[in-house]
């Protein structure tokens, strides 16, 4: 390998190494109080190091936002293979959970940092991953509805959506946010979980269908 | 009135500015990244006139969020005039869904800021107002337990009160969070409260109470 190999793989880890603490700043910080001088200093570089890898402050927040969601969106992708859109539903409620707890810097940043204004038809969030995270979501919600899995009265499979990933979303988020404090009384996160996704699944599912919830398949016992 | 009144009503509505400038200040970019001095410039005031009324950011902090979670329990606490622990668990998410939205800045920095480390047995949130809101959540899950309402498998009062008090947080903080942003179709806010209940009560409820579950009362119409 010669010289400009190795000047593009140093490129590149450099790239990665900013990445890396820019979403970490950004997570722990919010969009709004970390500067690019900031981030520089962390990785002991000088802030124009910075400038010749991302034009400006919001430049790298939405390379970040744009890697992260790809493979957030193609992680979860893969619970397309489950043709059973209830069980579906359940595996990907029980896989966003995993991802948020093994990549809490990631959701941190994905979910729970309130982006910049989007620069509009630009905005590379629009339709990307965390979109199809999402319409693969409401494309589960769906098929359950059109196969008649979901109790009288549902009928909108974005609602339904919504309200699936916000309890999800609760769960993950008093853990990341008070997980540590000692004045409630916590069940071990994964409980949480489970009981969580029991409780979505006996709200939706008509009463004939209550009995075919899977079972539940804990991945980790993390207390 | 004497010039005494005079001075003690002056200190008294300048240390409520204090309050609520550094309440918003928290809220918005997190415990961490607030100064005293930012707090300071924000109302036009020297740090040495905040030091006469806080100790220091953790005091302020702690006086804050004693003041919020007091204020926000006595709130939650009206709920207990309903007698039925289905329907005051119904109230108490409604309740809590209008603070979170009449309260933003409040709710920002109670359930969605990480809070400094707690200084122990002194920790002033400890047994107070947010563990008695909390505590009147886990009331009203063991009583419809004891009254046999909930379906057969469930039997952890406070595992309940915490899935149900995520499931709404969920709403809500993604509401907070990523409410304005155009790519997801967001349903209003309303909607996706009064789902997400409906979900909640039907996911915990035996199947013979399903049909006592209160109707909803929506409060506003928030688009």
């Amino acid at each position: 390998m010669g010289p400009i190999d190795r000047r593009e793989r140093e490129r590149l880890a450099l790239r990665a190494r900013i990445m890396k603490k820019a979403r970490r700043l950004f997570a722990e910080k919010g969009y709004e109080a970390v500067t690019m001088r900031q981030i520089a200093e962390a990785i002991e570089y000088s802030p124009r190091t910075i400038y010749l890898h991302f034009k400006d402050k919001e430049d790298l927040f939405w390379e970040l936002c744009s890697e992260d969601f790809r493979s957030f969106g193609e992680g979860m992708a893969q619970v397309l293979a489950i043709a059973d859109p209830v069980a579906r539903l359940r595996q990907l409620g029980s896989a966003y959970a995993q991802f948020a707890m093994s990549h809490q810097h990631h959701y941190r940043l994905m979910f729970m940092t309130r982006h910049p204004e989007p620069v509009g038809p630009q905005d590379p969030c629009k339709g990307n991953p965390e979109a199809d995270a999402y319409a693969l979501l409401v494309v589960t919600t769906r098929e359950a509805l059109e196969q008649g899995r979901f109790r009288p009265g549902l009928e909108d499979p974005e609602l339904l959506a919504q309200i699936v990933w916000a309890c999800l979303h609760g769960v993950i988020s008093l853990e990341l946010t008070h997980g540590q404090e000692a004045y409630i009384p916590w069940r071990p996160f994964q409980a949480r979980v489970e009981a969580a996704l029991g409780m979505v699944l006996h709200g939706l599912l008509r009463e004939s269908e209550t009995e075919s919830i899977p079972p539940s398949k804990p991945k980790r016992s993390r207390p």
